[in-house]
């Protein structure tokens, strides 16, 4: 199955089902969090007309004639008076300007006289160097729609409209083990035959990054009592991911364990690295099985299961944001599922990392990202393909 | 002073001032943290030779000749006995290949006879579809750098290596203040001529993200006494980073505070959005001043203050990549800074977004990332830019 494919059908689950508990957070917290209403400007910014320069506000009619004598002077953070008839108003950047401003002329293009009054040297046309009330954003407009994943800049659209609570998304409870009887955990002696497994940590601090809540059920055996006490910690879990090991048992434990929950989707995805990805439920809870070599289920992850959960909690820009790259190498042999690949941008030019194999994530953490060859395609040095940032999908 | 010459001088401050206290992290809290010592591979990456297929592994001295019986069965997570003179080993993907096996026979290559025997169909040679040990990486070959920012990949890497904990930096403690009669705090009800103040949340949330812990001391009066008394809440911070506001008093107040602890440079960077740039010390704390407006606070913090501090920190790669972006618009007039404008990537090509203000980050928050325009210089439609992505610089 193309993974194209794989990912309307999971997208198509994932709408059915979206998160829905929504929770009030201060500003402060809620970095990361996905905003669950669509949220309105409260206030005109900027709240007042102001100077965009220092010089002098002023009326166009009262400029021919007289030099105008400067009858206020206003700084930022202070309410001025109205304009009072035939006068100027000494203004700064940033600073209201009276009622009755026309518009503001630059200091550079005034000369004084000895009284201190003030004439213009250039022409000035209205709204010059004003800066008007509401000119940003008007109170009632949309602001920031639901779905939004707040961060730094939208935290900061936020705070500038004096909103200091926003209601987000409670953060989705997700399970995750690793099954194999290959399989050590964190602390753990290295047995004959076994290797640590690095999946779960991987996965949960992608997770986190997502603003998900981790359940950690540790490495699982094959063995489906095991496999049915370690479930039991996923009470309250809306959602399970499980990376399947490389011995033969693995998926079949986790498969009989769905099989009883009804229909189990068990697809052979055309992605390399990966290929085995399955998709059922576990009583009522949906579970993402994926693969079991590290570099398999980083990839599998992202481009399945991290659109997949984005698509549940409302978001709407779900898939890796891809960009244009000039491959600075060839592939002359076509493959037969999408190949991504782990590069490093040099100069601009992605540059093919030593070792692709699925088993290792070496090459992935002196990576950039991935380069994306459909399948059956070949590409020559200097050829454009599509590149999805490491940094976009929430690792960097 | 150019953009280029101030990081210069301000990297030079920080590599002289390094942060050098260290602590333990469990793997699953480090996420972020930096890496405050080189480490080494601790085992064997695969720790002992494994079948890349599944298949049959055997000796190429015994393959002429009769056909070969199956002597043991290896599945992964199980530890296979010598491979016994004159047999073969049915194994899997990813199991341990008996001690003495010179390659593996893919199971597609082979024919069973009657009793269960096997011949192998296709010319071998030594090492085929094995997986020597320590063919990823040896133990004792360097593993990650001192200097590294923790993220999901590399704590992959070091729990495949059973690495349970890391020593990483203290998190820097950084004091965060903005300074302007203008301005209200969050909660507060805004007066005549006020805003709000947007400055703190979105510089703290980008410091945490950066694994700093943040000491809001608020807002901030022109007013000496008031700066003062804020002041004394940094106690213990080893940074303190300031944004003034627009008004006239903003910069002095804080200058003046800083010229009783030495030198100050007060730089007038060409950078826009920017300009104005303060460094100093607040007894024997370093101060960063940034300008008032959010987006030049933005903007200058990203390119100024953020490789100053990840060089503090130890970190290598401190100034933000740049990537080549082809513009989809013209900018015919010239600038006198160096510019940052906020675009969005639309199919590749970078789109102008509407309100460049540096009094906005209502642009920002819709954008993908920056332009940089070097200062004196025009382009057209279809030239390549240098892009720096929003998400590469801690904003997703």
């Amino acid at each position: 199955m193309s993974v194209d494919e794989a990912l309307r059908q999971l997208l198509a689950l994932a709408r059915a089902t979206p998160f829905t508990a929504v929770e009030p957070v201060a500003l402060r917290q809620a970095d990361g969090r996905v905003l669950a209403e669509d949220l309105l400007a409260t206030i005109d910014l900027p709240p007042w007309a102001n100077s965009a320069m220092d010089g002098y506000a002023l009326r166009l009619d009262d400029l021919p004639g007289q030099p105008l004598p400067v009858s206020q002077a206003v700084f930022a953070g202070q309410a001025p008076g109205p304009l009072q008839a035939r006068t100027c108003a000494r203004v700064f950047t940033g600073a209201p300007v009276p009622d009755g401003t026309d518009c503001v002329q630059l200091q550079e293009n005034c000369v004084l006289d000895a009284q201190g009054r003030v004439s213009s040297l250039t022409p000035l046309r209205r709204g010059d160097n004003v800066r008007p009330q509401g000119n940003e954003i008007r109170a009632d407009a949309p602001l920031l729609a639901a779905g939004t994943v707040l961060n730094p800049i939208s935290l900061g659209v936020l705070a500038s409209q004096g909103i200091s609570q926003v209601p987000v998304l409670r953060r989705p409870r997700v399970a995750l083990l690793s099954s194999g009887d290959e399989l050590a955990g964190e602390g753990a002696v290295l047995g004959p035959g076994q290797i640590f497994d690095s999946n779960r940590v991987v996965l949960a601090t992608l997770l986190e990054r997502l603003g998900c809540d981790v359940i950690d059920l540790g490495c699982v055996p094959d063995d489906p009592l095991r496999l049915r006490t370690a479930l039991v910690e996923a009470e309250g879990a809306e959602l399970i991911i499980s990376s399947a090991g490389v011995s033969v048992g693995d998926a079949d434990c986790i498969g009989a364990l769905l099989r009883e929950g009804g229909e189990v989707k068990l697809w052979k995805l055309a992605i390399k690295p990966g290929k085995p990805f399955t998709f059922g439920h576990v009583g009522a809870v949906p579970l993402l099985g994926l693969p079991g070599n590290p570099g398999s289920a980083l990839v599998t992850f992202l481009l399945t299961a991290r659109p997949y959960l984005l698509a549940r909690m409302g978001v709407v820009q779900v898939e890796p944001v891809r960009v244009p790259v000039v491959a600075g190498f060839a592939w002359p042999k076509a493959g037969k599922r999408q190949e991504y690949l782990r590069v490093r941008l040099d100069g601009g030019r992605a540059r093919l990392l030593e070792n692709q194999s699925s088993a290792t994530l070496l090459s992935a953490v002196q990576g950039d990202g991935l380069l994306e060859v459909p399948a059956g395609e070949t590409f020559e040095a200097g050829d454009v393909l599509d590149f999805i940032a490491f940094a976009g999908v929430g690792v960097y």
